[in-house]
């Protein structure tokens, strides 16, 4: 491809809303460009890049006996009420009514639309099992969408339904999947890990994620330094590495003082000269899926030096999603104090205890009375707890739950999810077969998510630098990007470049050829910031020695070849590339 | 693709909801399955073909520098609003609103999107020209969808919009575009023709239509019998064939006569022995885009024999879409009578006459007094009109417009349209670039559709017979279908089988094997159904005459071929019949 025959515009400026490395590197690549809060338009190589990896993701799918269809995007209220996820999805499904008054909403998963489809047809155990998957753009109402693809409203992914007989069936296509993730992922050529994950409000209680490895990841992922453990910080187990030995001291009569504008776990620390770890803070829940309607409020406590985890608590209670935090006026109106100097003690609400606290006596807590705290406070005799349990955020340093190592701490962006959902739909959409023994039973369930667009995006916030991006091979837009430094037609560089071209095309080495009247300063830049994995730089000066360069992107180091064995040169750096990408080297 | 391995449901029973062949027989054969009205999954088959045609619709473009990127589906109300068209689209614009208040809607088409996606990046003539592309699902709310995906809500579709410094160069991307259609509907190998047509509410003042010809058609196409002009029934100029001879009576005096229950043209002219062709009819309509603000009725006369073009009235009055008649009661009280009393004397709105009414005198109208009648009218005389003109439909036997013979007519499945656009957009939307010159001029533009699900369909409406499908090689979701006889694994049957599709792959041709435990009726009837070209039939009572059965879908003339010269045979079938679709000859 030419540029001056394609559409594509650089920018020099970095874009005002962008707040990470790819977002800015693929909008001034002229990769995307914003329509609206969270709705992009794909620009030609962005595209490209988009349908590379779509047909990865095909391959290994099609490999494993997957089946592609295509369902509608817009889907109608009443099977949505038949899962009672018209509700329970909450303000992110994007909802619209046509001209005849009838509700449907825009497809943010198609659980319910596949279940249907299914259910039409299959009727027998000898239509089992299988695999439909859609390669679709989907919408949600993301409330606040930034970074570019990454939460977006609009977005593409590729949705697989996996159909079985019984649970042994359902967990042989749950890691047949697994397996063609990680074959997706390691053709990527990127650095991932997969993780045990929390299954939201899919529903099933088995579910794994795949993350790309990135600083500005929106998730933190533990992973254990001597197994293969690694866990979404979300349903990490939490377990102390230096357990806080029980203290076993009397317990001594309970005391307020007054603790003066100390309304943060380090302000006391430092106050009280007692250690974050062993001072207990309260924090205030509504265990609710609608707290509208029913505010339902509910205190833990944990040491100051933890952080509750939402999503144990939404377990603990059962909930579609992670309960909120109370208001700052909710607190009030049930404490009688403000955040900071509240406790347990005298509460009216249930109090839950995450387990770090168990061995605690004699400690700090809020005496729900702004700027007054407690002191020898105990458990037990001074309050009461509906549960004590594991309701913190596991880090980095906790023992690995496997019992093997320390655990280690990433970040990473989510770009798949595998998810085993047992009869969570088949039986609320009566989705059933009649077995070989001539019973109706409901139909085993699996599903799994990749997000096609999403992924591009990480594979650039994990690969770039201060330049541009530096595309892994396996889905640049182009392999090769030809810097033509005098591009004059009919002149020697346009024929070399001509030639070379047409030679890699053959090998089917795709190449894009920068042969716009630009100073090589321009032209050098852009190539840096659209990030071809090899540039090649073809100008008179250099054909005077009957030279070219070769300039890998990841390394920058140049080297000067014969231009008459270019493209031979061309093909042995793509094929070592190749393996090394292959092989997770970079 | 082995059936067993594949999600294949077959029907017997024609669905409830499907009236015209392909519809049927895409549901039948499991290619489409309706999820919600207008709204249907497709299956791997269905999928298959799309994608086929997708394919070769973007060689075509890509192979006349056209550029792919893809815009977003939802799109914000504020474009809309600076062309106009929020309003203007009427209720066909599917709307909604985010959980922020803010307005959206289905992309129906994208001249907003796009023009604002070029507007960011365009500065200079040296910028222009390009032209970008889109393969896309779109969503329009029809008000009844039905025909399966002939009619439907949501759709996909390739949209190209071309961007020109001038209109000069807009028409060479308007001509490129053209040849780029034709190029395509001759590789599908299908009956297309390509007419003239009406612009709709897109603007601009040159199109036209790429229609697959089809007895279940919803348009109707004149075509000369003697030179290739061809325009779509709404925009034909009507020529009358044989003049009707201007009578050249004295105007008589009027007269009012009692018509009683006479209230249609054929009642009419059997009552009164004059023949339908010089009775005047009176129609009524709202000559408004939007007849519940302001009604602006009108009558057009026109011959019984004829019938009004709400087409030619729009252009007419300048609207965006054509008027709709009024209903009886709005009538009523303009006229004091129902309609078929009603007639041009003495109404007090304005009258178009066609200009076929031109050359009758002493005509007869209704009086508008319920059944009454007055004859010896004459225009000029006993009623004033605001325009004679062609108000009318022209018909087969008028004649052709370009002066060359007579018109026949067809019925056409409209599945491409071609747009020149000129400034509508970039005016309204200061989507502009600064000359050679130094000067800021409007973008000129065209816009160009092809509807991919619809075409796939109207393949299946043109290519059938009493017993499924016919497909084109082009588009066939498979080139071969083998009906395994004896499909039990190890036996010979089988073991044939694999051999001649593991042949059959090398050189890229697809087979879809009937592996299923049924009797060999059942394929059949499935094989005559799913309509894959040619059904290679594999038996054991076959084998042992070292036979193998070859069956083209079209003309289901068996021929019996040595097994081992089976691929030799079919490579040769599939050649010619390339061949054959090529030239059109089937």
């Amino acid at each position: 491809m030419r540029w001056s025959k394609s559409y594509l515009f650089t920018l020099k400026e970095t874009p005002a809303d962008a707040e990470i490395p790819s977002h800015i590197l693929l909008v001034r690549g002229g990769y995307i460009r914003k329509l609206a809060a969270g709705m992009s338009t794909y620009g030609p190589l962005m595209l490209r890049s988009i349908k590379k990896f779509e047909q990865i993701v095909r391959e290994e799918l099609d490999k494993r006996g997957c089946t592609e269809i295509l369902m509608p995007m817009v889907q109608p209220k009443e099977i949505w009420e038949e899962t009672g996820r018209w509700k329970e999805m909450g303000e992110g499904l994007q909802k619209l009514k046509n001209r005849n008054g009838h509700e449907f909403c825009l497809g943010a998963t198609h659980e319910e639309v596949v279940t249907d489809f299914v259910r039409k047809d299959v009727k027998s155990y000898r239509d089992l099992p299988f695999n439909l998957y859609q390669v679709q753009t989907k919408f949600r109402d993301e409330i606040r969408p930034r970074f570019g693809l990454m939460r977006g409203r609009e977005f593409i992914m590729k949705d697989a339904y996996s159909f079985d007989r019984d649970s042994d069936g359902a967990q042989v296509a749950y890691k047949n999947m697994y397996e063609a993730y990680k074959a997706v992922f390691e053709r990527l050529g990127v650095k991932f890990r997969i993780v045990q994950a929390d299954s939201g409000n899919i529903g099933g209680n088995q579910s794994q994620e795949f993350h790309i490895l990135a600083d500005a990841g929106e998730d933190q992922l533990l992973v254990s330094d001597s197994s293969d453990f690694a866990a979404n910080v979300e349903v990490c187990p939490a377990i102390d590495a230096g357990q806080v030995t029980p203290k076993n001291e009397t317990p001594k009569a309970m005391e307020e003082f007054a603790t003066p504008k100390l309304r943060t776990i380090e302000d006391l620390a430092k106050a009280t000269g007692v250690p974050a770890n062993q001072l207990v803070k309260t924090m205030f829940f509504s265990a609710s899926d609608d707290a509208k309607l029913n505010l339902n409020p509910v205190a833990v406590l944990l040491r100051g030096s933890d952080e509750v985890n939402p999503v144990k608590l939404k377990n603990h209670f059962g909930l579609s999603n992670p309960p909120m935090l109370l208001t700052d006026d909710e607190v009030l109106k049930i404490t009688g104090a403000h955040p900071g100097s509240c406790g347990p003690v005298g509460l009216k609400i249930p109090i839950l205890m995450d387990q770090g606290v168990k061995h605690l006596t004699n400690f700090i807590v809020g005496a729900n009375k702004d700027d007054f705290h407690l002191k020898n406070v105990n458990a037990g005799r001074d309050f009461q707890t509906v549960a004590v349990g594991d309701f913190r955020m596991a880090k980095e340093g906790d023992l690995s739950p496997d019992g093997k190592g320390k655990l280690k701490s990433y970040r990473g962006i989510e770009v798949g999810h595998i998810f085993y959902l047992g009869t969570k739909y088949s039986r609320k959409m009566n989705a059933n077969y009649l077995s070989a023994e001539g019973e109706l039973k409901p139909i085993e369930m699996g599903c799994y998510g990749i997000g096609i667009s999403r992924t591009v995006q990480a594979c650039v916030e994990q690969n770039h630098d201060k330049d541009g991006i530096i595309w892994p091979l396996s889905i640049a837009p182009y392999h090769v990007h030809i810097a033509l430094l005098d591009p004059e037609e009919g002149k020697l560089p346009a024929e070399v470049a001509d030639q070379i071209y047409t030679e890699l095309k053959k090998r089917n080495i795709e190449c894009l050829i920068d042969d716009r009247n630009e100073r090589p300063g321009v032209k050098f830049k852009d190539a840096d910031l659209l990030g071809m994995p090899l540039r090649v730089v073809i100008g008179a000066k250099g054909l005077d020695n009957g030279e070219v360069e070769l300039v890998p992107r990841r390394t920058k180091q140049m080297v000067k070849v014969k231009a008459l064995d270019a493209v031979e040169h061309i093909l042995a750096w793509i094929e070592k590339e190749r393996l090394a990408e292959m092989k997770g080297s970079h």
